[in-house]
């Protein structure tokens, strides 16, 4: 028996560290850092691996750097391009920076002005689109068509998901005894590579997600062993507003032991948390793993806990605790 | 010829040295961070010592650690009183819960409610008075002669200044090659440790002091070479709206090449950006030194900097940037 999606290309703990090494020279190796408060708090020991701090201010930088840099020549010569509003056009327009290749990144016409800066700042082209699937697709077809330049998916990319998947081996690597990690679960890329490495690295931890109970797909999802939709959400965590694909389904299926939820109320409560005690800017769906911790869905009691803080690129002049 | 204040006791690097293995069960050695946007912006490569990490979230419990460890058991036994409306009064409190001891902090009547309950966190007692020097004086006073407590000044003492120059310290040893160090300026005791503990360690180092041009005593007081009275001012930098005590004057006089001043806007600026780009929570006396060299008041054009970060305790729930 395999697990659902059995056939689709999942990376192992040998194209990680492929991956790890292959980005060594783009991306920064964050640090670990704790709270005493928080664990105080939580009743566990955690361990934050921040992402935060990572380059472009989340892990993404990582699975864009590892698919731009796993290009051969003649293919990276023509360019990438993805679609995204988010974090993720931002990582691969640095990757492609880092590479000295062309990049473009199709967003919706209504994404903030912040986040097409963001992208420009490392010279990637921005082609706008209508703020549909349907649109988004296609322009990325577009560009594909006309520019010969390869599509790297935010998620859906056995490179990108061995990308992703070395945050979780600097940390599991870095902090003895680790007896369970948590990840923030949108796509599923990151908790795909999160959980890969983790439990390839280290035989009995248990790998939990975390999703915004506004948008619960992943835990659904897992629960039912298909992929579930996600109707029209509000939440915060603006980075979790995607759905699985078949292979993350799958990554999650075989290596994630459960997806737990939390409130848009804990989500604010443990962002401030991080921000009054720990003293780290960290963005919304950042804090939904202490979220969960905090509000008792992921049962960690006296353990050792990893925690991936995913990113750093919130809104300064409007927190979400603040009136509005 | 010896400086103003020559006879007032000051550390040495043996003193602050001893500090460093006193406090050293107690205190956080605090992590350097770099921000290669921020070098690019202002040319030089720096060196943040984050001090906002420290516990109770400032340099402060270095200097209060020092000193409350440094009394005899006879002593001790009753208890450190104090007057700060900020960071010194959470970290004497932090510091004699560490020794078990108790610690009474006199705060004016009209100090924020959270900034008491930072203070009684730690399990000390807060006495209010007037918001007056000598209201503020003559209860701590009452509370000396009371209590047989000893009176631990927030930085006019030689006990405290050794503490505070212990993070000067690990950061020269941490960094090599170091050019200079900049380091904010109120009462003066982070500066005195700081410049003692630099250019004991590395000859040839220059010492800056950073301070808001709208409290700009002890630039017009080294300047003079002698105590310069500071006019009722606002500076959102509230940490620094302290003068120099003549100990703290005649450290200064001694080791430091200058201080330089910066606009309120700058402050605003150096904050948003340590949170933006560095992703970290600074208070705006902590944002200080790097609004200097924003503003270029000092030059440090492709050298070495270390920057001490002095504090992270804001009120988040209105940043200096936002609207009121």
């Amino acid at each position: 028996m395999t697990a659902a999606g059995a056939g689709l290309d999942l990376p192992d703990l040998v194209a990680i560290r492929s991956a790890a090494a292959r980005i060594a020279p783009h991306v920064h190796h964050t640090p670990v850092m704790t709270c005493a408060a928080i664990d105080a708090e939580i009743g566990a020991s955690l361990f934050f691996k921040c992402e935060h701090l990572q380059h472009v201010g989340a892990f993404k930088a990582r699975g864009a750097c590892n698919a731009v840099f796993s290009l051969d020549a003649a293919t990276a010569e023509r360019g990438v391009v993805t679609h995204s509003s988010g974090n993720h056009g931002a990582a691969l327009a640095y990757a492609a920076r880092r590479r000295g290749i062309p990049a473009w990144v199709v967003m919706p016409e209504n994404a903030p002005a912040v986040k097409q800066a963001n992208v420009r700042r490392f010279g990637a082209t921005v082609r706008l689109c209508a703020p549909t699937v349907d649109a988004r697709e296609s322009a990325c077809d577009d560009v594909a068509r006309e520019t010969g330049a390869t599509l790297i998916h935010p998620f859906d990319d056995p490179r990108v998901i061995a990308g992703q998947g070395t945050a979780a081996l600097e940390l599991v690597e870095a902090i003895d005894g680790l007896d369970a990690i948590v990840a923030p679960c949108g796509g599923g890329g990151l908790l795909s590579g999160t959980s890969i490495a983790a439990t390839s690295l280290r035989r009995g931890i248990t790998v939990f997600g975390a999703e915004p109970k506004n948008a619960d797909d992943a835990a659904r999802s897992l629960a039912r062993g298909s992929l579930q939709p996600l109707a029209p959400t509000a939440t915060i965590a603006d980075g979790l507003r995607t759905t699985l694909s078949p292979r993350t389904l799958s990554a999650l299926r075989a290596h994630v032991a459960d997806i737990a939820t939390c409130s848009e109320a804990a989500i604010v409560r443990a962002m401030r948390m991080m921000f009054e005690r720990m003293k780290q800017v960290v963005e919304p769906s950042a804090a939904v793993p202490l979220a969960c911790l905090l509000e008792r869905t992921i049962d960690v009691g006296g353990k050792r806990v990893g925690v991936i803080v995913s990113g750093g690129n919130v809104d300064l002049d409007r927190l979400p605790w603040q009136a509005q």
